[in-house]
């Protein structure tokens, strides 16, 4: 268990300055829960086995009218602000929903051009207005450090209140990997467990933030092979390749992913972000179907592996896979939903009431 | 009762083929109950009543706070997705309180530019992702057919659910002719019942969707004369008219719009809706106020007859006229929500109790 | 107690015509409650009193799980329109959170392009939409007078129903006033009372709607000193000075904010509000800083004084203050919440409700 280090004993300055491992502590609660959500980093393997149990309960529990009631009176005595001021549809409906089942009224920001902001206010004031009202803070922002830099400073008022990360900048993404790790655990289920597989990262692995967290979050797992296939100037960062070498993990980079089908368990395709372009049609200087899976590789794959995807798709899977029981992607994007009310029914300590819910009629 | 056919057992060529009347019964449960809402042409006589009289018993229950806990219990742990691509206040508004009434967790997409899609998301993956994380999807698009393929796209992949048609392009409006139906049902109650009257629609017929289907929703009922009073270039499309006489029904169409009112038992009233017009100024070329209904024009009307009208309305009907208790557009509003509270009710199998409730309580 | 008088035997133009004082009576329930909230001026000192006792008790029920479930079950049969076309982030927030503490469904509008508004409906028949689907409509428009215009359209409609003025035009704010009441109220209680107290206004004084409202109630309080603060051209309006005059108070005009600190009791910041400028650049021409409030200045401020502000804020206070606990502009802010809550309860008549839970369980 993690033991906790305090946000209002410690100078932005050095928190700032502080590595991702190192940040951890400073974001649990003192029984060793998570508080804010920050980073993937932050957690270790034991949170998440306990994320992924709680996920199962809490999807099993909500199959029945009496579940869904439970459920949603547990934290009906809250409210949460979703202050999405960069769009998302997925990640905002996700963590939405989330609430409305654990019975958590939501309020939304999704476009800062309607508020006060248009009066000269700083983002730092307009958050702290949200902290006035509100029990939680579920933020996604295009600026970088920013959730990082509210976490302190509202930890430093006489009214802290947890804030996940729902997506900021380029750099983090944390829930997003969460869910990610518990699609693989749920895939591999029946198929022996998440050890010793070999996973397939494909396309704009570079500026692709989802890849960067749930690669480092394999490294917890026994045995995991990680394979990156990406075109040249879109390759993994050389940060994540350093890091995987220092853990000793068993990596490839290629540019051929489609000799990489044959062998993979998991397949994790991702879109080419063009939208980060640096120059107009940087991503137009090599084909794009040498990324992308057609109905004619699944037949290299194998029978038991499975095709994973953040969404949105564009070119990069053949809306023709869908049907395949192979292709996950939409359950795992529906994972989502229940990963992030174990979250949040982690933060505000409801998980025991749910586990013991779920022993006393489900088990 | 209409005997379900499976729209997993068809292709979407197939589907898309059939006529009007033959898709009514892939859109039904095993129970005979609606499961999507798609088109007026739908409903039978027998539906029409059972929702009309579902709509009166929940307006009833609701008046007491007792009533509307009872309501509120049935359906808190379903959440439905509010997908309004295209602008509507009063549909969209009369929905969303139709789900809080029913306890129902609502979430809303207005602006499709708050959307992933400008990540170049296709529709249809959009409206798959709400099918994730909610129970039911309402439906509002510009794009006509486009409800129709998502209703057979979804009862083709593991996780089905009902779809509304809150308005497709300019063909398709079912719950507005729901509504419209139940209205002349509750004004002519005291006054015989809806047989043996006479209907005048009057303005836009050519593109305003709601006459198109009300006027085929009232050949369910016996010996309705209907009257079309429009300028000449916005008149009753031929299909219309072809459909009437095939059904042997009694039917005028006219240009003369104030000849028409000594007669009519309800004057259906339609905005010009020159957002529609090929050429600007298109809808100019006539005088306005011959399709317009005047508080002298009231003096001509019978004193049992009403006056409805959709809305929103611009000059068609002078805001005098809103006191005379002959006005029931404002009612008929409001009648929006009530049928469209039985509609969700029965789709999700609640009529019963809520029929139940009412006979112990309030008969 | 107020004595009701009713808005449907009284026409538009002589209601119009009325002081402010004199609308009053037409604004309260028989009961004498307040039913609607149009202006600052309406409320007298027994109702004031009693809003600023509720939202004590309901501040206190709120911090327990039961207590909350206590609060959301009052108006749980309830559902709110807000209907906000003009931009508001915490005015917005704050009656949603309040809506939700007391259970009240809320439904929103805040951008006017996303509705029917762009098919031509006058802005009465958009409002009139609202009161059909919702059992109460807190409005904040840029209009000056158009509350006031639907109070009383509304009340002579088959389906009145209440309506909060949540920020009408540069004229009208009465719920900023309560709030900024029920903050000085709290901040005094441990010193004192509201009572022979300096209260020094500064800023845009001229064009800022919070300070007109809330000078005029605080002649209710005895002995209350008021100082006004200001550039020359944005000095507090002739209206005003008339009115205090009128009613023997002391007060002081001054550009000299500086000066004014050392005897302060409360110091009520307010932003200049170049929006409303008739030239660009108009408040540019004097020194931003003669009316701000700096670290320094906090030396001459005594100990057991406050500083307030209606928020959001510029340049005008340094955010190093934010940790002094003479700043209390962000319990001000929550303070809307809870103030805001008594309000709507008292409004439905659940106030003795309230009381007597807060009597059998926490006193």
């Amino acid at each position: 268990m993690l033991r906790r280090k305090r946000l209002d004993e410690i100078s932005w300055e050095d928190f700032n300055r502080l590595s991702l491992e190192e940040k951890a502590p400073y974001l649990v609660q003192a029984n060793g829960r998570p508080y804010h959500v920050l980073i993937a980093q932050q957690f270790n393997r034991e949170q998440l086995d306990g994320l992924c149990d709680l996920a199962t309960r809490i999807r099993r529990i909500a199959k029945s009218k009496e579940g869904m009631r439970f459920l949603s009176d547990l934290l009906c005595h809250k409210r949460a602000m979703l202050d999405f001021t960069q769009p998302s549809s997925r990640t905002f409906l996700s963590f939405y929903a989330a609430c409305q089942i654990l019975g958590i009224r939501p309020a939304e920001v999704r476009d800062p051009s309607i508020s006060s902001e248009m009066k000269g206010e700083s983002r730092e004031d307009s958050v702290r207005t949200f902290s006035s009202y509100f029990d939680m803070i579920i933020m996604r922002t295009p600026l970088q450090g920013f959730v990082e830099k509210m976490v302190w400073e509202l930890s430093n008022t006489d009214r802290p209140l947890p804030i996940i990360n729902a997506g900021s900048g380029k750099d983090q993404h944390p829930t997003q990997a969460l869910l990610d790790i518990y699609t693989l655990q749920r895939s591999f289920e029946k198929n022996g467990e998440l050890a010793n597989k070999h996973i397939v990262f494909c396309g704009d692995l570079a500026r692709g933030r989802t890849v960067r967290s749930l690669s480092r979050l394999l490294t917890y797992y026994p045995n995991i092979r990680q394979t990156f296939a990406a075109p040249e100037h879109l390759k993994i960062g050389q940060d994540i390749i350093d890091d995987l070498a220092a853990h000793n993990v068993d990596f490839t980079v290629t540019t051929d992913f489609k000799s990489t089908i044959p062998t993979a368990d998991a397949i994790y395709m991702t879109r080419i972000q063009d939208e980060w372009d640096k120059t107009a049609g940087e991503s137009s200087h090599f084909n794009l179907m040498d990324f992308a899976l057609t109905v004619d590789d699944m037949k290299q794959l194998p029978h038991t592996s499975v095709i994973m995807h953040p969404l949105p798709r564009r070119h990069e899977i053949d809306p023709a896979i869908d049907s395949d029981p192979r292709a996950v992607y939409w359950r795992q994007m529906r994972n989502g939903m229940w990963v992030r009310s174990a979250l949040i029914a982690t933060i505000f300590g409801r998980d025991q009431e749910i586990t013991h819910y779920y022993m006393m009629n489900l088990k």
